[in-house]
């Protein structure tokens, strides 16, 4: 695809750098905004540079926030006692659409990953391992993804906390809701069978 | 969704305002963006501010451009003497592609559409009368939409060059190559019968 000016192209460019953005699509958003007055566009590009500059992240648990902390751990009427241990924002955004956890996260920042250069060091463990020793942590739960990276990053922070009295749990799993048992992998179910419920726990759940 | 930051918030808004860019879309792009280092940020916001900023467009066929004439109106190797006229630049960029064009555009920035609001003077029309006024042009190409509306915005301007000299003609319209003649509407069946070929000229193209 041939451009009629490098300005164009360049912009083209930038937007085709962006996850799941192709050479078209990024042409059709700078027509988009080339179709757009000055202002619009300078507003645009000052926003996600501004966005960039400022953003914080909140020094407990590594969320992204506007201040020190983010709203999660400055709200009081959550429970601090419990950290859910995520690997990125996306997950904290999918679980507090569940409404179904008060407690508060603590975002890895990925997961242990030996084949993508990703140790322990480039994640945010210590200060995990310093919340849990420092504050009064009752109940650790593990949301990471099910596979051996996250099986490893939680067997690498189970270690650590041998001597911690905090009960340490995970996410279930298992066949997800509306799945077809035929088409579970043999892991999943496996792991659903050996981790079977009482029928009175999963009615009430 | 609700995002811990208004920083991120704002991001996501201006990305989703894009074609075809959902919240979830925007919020992966700006979450890419986060993970990318100020320096880079701060050069894709410049970038396309920049672009929009300072892109001009051609003063002869509206193309777009880094200077006063687009590289093909400067273009002395090209057949300055046929002009093709399009809606818009992905029109060109199509028939460019092809490699089988070698004259000028006439880019009119859309097409006459009442129910758009869109009228003639909305479009780049009078330059394009005005073009084949004062330039010597042997053939007008219309390249445009395949429907009532390019329909109309064709016969607008063929009634504008009565007399004119030059030769007015358009791409054909038919059966597409590897389309199905059973799944052709009655219009492109219908056209495609009325404008039939001799077989020996559809062989050599």
């Amino acid at each position: 695809m041939q451009l009629p000016s490098l300005l164009l192209e360049n912009a083209v460019n930038e937007f085709a750098k962006l996850p799941g953005i192709g050479k078209k699509t990024a042409l059709r958003m700078v027509l988009h905004l080339l179709k757009q007055d000055t202002e619009i566009v300078t507003h645009f590009s000052e926003t996600i540079a501004k966005m960039r500059k400022e953003v914080k992240f909140c020094r407990r648990c590594h969320n992204i926030s506007d201040g020190d902390f983010c709203a999660i751990c400055a709200n009081s009427a959550r429970n601090q006692q419990m950290i859910c241990v995520v690997e990125n924002l996306r997950d904290v955004i999918a679980i507090e659409s569940t409404q179904q956890f008060n407690g508060t996260y603590h975002i890895l920042g990925g997961i242990i990953s030996p084949l993508d250069g990703i140790g322990p060091d480039q994640l945010n463990i210590s200060s995990l391992i310093h919340r849990i020793e420092t504050e009064s942590i009752s109940e650790l739960i593990f949301a990471l993804s099910p596979n051996i990276q996250g099986d490893t990053t939680i067997y690498y922070i189970q270690k650590k906390l041998q001597n911690t009295p905090c009960t340490v749990t995970t996410i279930a799993r298992g066949i997800a809701f509306g799945g077809e048992l035929e088409y579970a992998d043999e892991m999943t179910l496996a792991r659903s069978l050996a981790n079977r419920l009482p029928v009175q726990q999963y009615v009430k759940s």
